[in-house]
């Protein structure tokens, strides 16, 4: 029986999501608790990965389980088995053709930037920028990434080769006492493209570039133009539509 | 020459506020910073201790410093040899009869306490309740806890032979999303004395009590009514009045 799992992690003390030799991750976690339910080794397909030290209020993944298991059990039972960064939010069974990675219609994804003083309480939580940014700059540049474009420029080298081409529905800027609230709804996201669209937002906002340039960096499709990769504390994945 | 620091810390990763031989505490970690600046060993006089995983927003202290050194430079030098969860908000001179315990006026604390779903990234800065409490209920109890009252019943069995009469300026809830934020403003406050009110109020807030029956405790001064000590975490010593 196939199962959707949906599931919030606190990334701080993982050594990012995938699964690695020897090394506590999200996914490795996960596939201990499950081994020890399903009586075998069970794999969890996740939506994607997240990158190390990144939070998640709402990932989800599919996993097929032999043992006959209710879902509200299944849920309690992989609680009980994993420690509190981790919490399994809903089990719900689900067709044996659902892919929590291939059927992904649209992501959120949410990033927090202090601008004010450094907070020790949420170093692990908020990007502790504790510098003033031009706000408004910002938020006429952050309207040049809606819509369908070559994210190639937002992404990191590694992507090249493949499809750079993702829409974004959605793409604004918050600011709730000195902490800017990014939030970003797209049909996909290429590596540390969250990250790398914030550090060119951040570009903007203390004046390295104007808010128009988001546009000639777009055309040019050269990842050595944003200098800035926000780094992953701020970042949530924060929802998936199916 | 003497110095009040304002500070915050992120208590999880300490053994508590007060130094300890071989265990990593707030002053202990401060201690050190100020010994390699001072050239000998220094203590930092608190405006008080905190308990194990209590955080603070704005603790307080007063230090003698023998060498010559600018507000500025002091903060900055304590910051640059301190760990990420101590952050020094302010280094200021102070007159030599200045004493951060001594003459505190008023102290604000704050407690938050989550009603909703389990949330792995809030643990250490929420306490993760996860049940339903009737709000209503308890912002009729917290109201008896305002005044100036012996709180020998809110407080832990040591204290017993101590004065333990305080005056509570300010106590509230409020309600957002579903945290609760408690919030209590007081002449001082006695070992545990927040966290076992807000046990308190939770007894009512599940029904295990009548807000009325704050009064007949008070009157009993016996700590062994409240059954309830609520956990460190989600206790933040926000401010401090002199």
């Amino acid at each position: 029986m196939r199962y959707m799992l949906t599931y919030s992690y606190d990334g701080t003390n993982f050594n990012g999501y995938q699964k690695q030799k020897g090394l506590r991750t999200v996914q490795g976690e996960i596939e201990k608790a499950l081994k020890s339910i399903n009586n075998k080794a069970t794999k969890i397909h996740s939506s994607g990965r997240t990158d190390a030290l990144v939070h998640a209020n709402n990932q989800v993944g599919h996993v097929d389980i032999d043992v006959k298991i209710t879902e509200y059990k299944l849920k309690s039972a992989l609680n009980s088995l994993l420690d509190d960064d981790i919490y399994i939010k809903d089990a719900k069974k689900v067709d044996d053709d659902f892919h929590a990675r291939y059927m992904v219609k649209k992501k959120e994804y949410v990033y927090k930037l202090n601008m004010g003083e450094f907070n020790p309480i949420e170093r692990n939580y908020i990007f502790q920028y504790c510098n003033n940014l031009d706000v408004t700059a910002m938020k006429k540049a952050i309207k040049f990434f809606k819509g369908t474009h070559d994210f190639t420029s937002f992404s990191s080298n590694q992507d090249r080769k493949e499809d750079n081409v993702r829409t974004i529905y959605k793409a604004s800027i918050k600011k709730e006492g000195t902490t800017l609230i990014f939030t970003f709804v797209g049909s996909g996201f290429l590596k540390y493209m969250v990250r790398i669209m914030v550090g060119a937002l951040i570009m903007v906002g203390n004046g390295k570039i104007s808010y128009k340039d988001i546009n000639k960096i777009f055309d040019k499709k050269d990842k050595s133009l944003v200098k800035i990769t926000a780094p992953g504390c701020g970042l949530y994945l924060n929802k998936i539509w199916y």
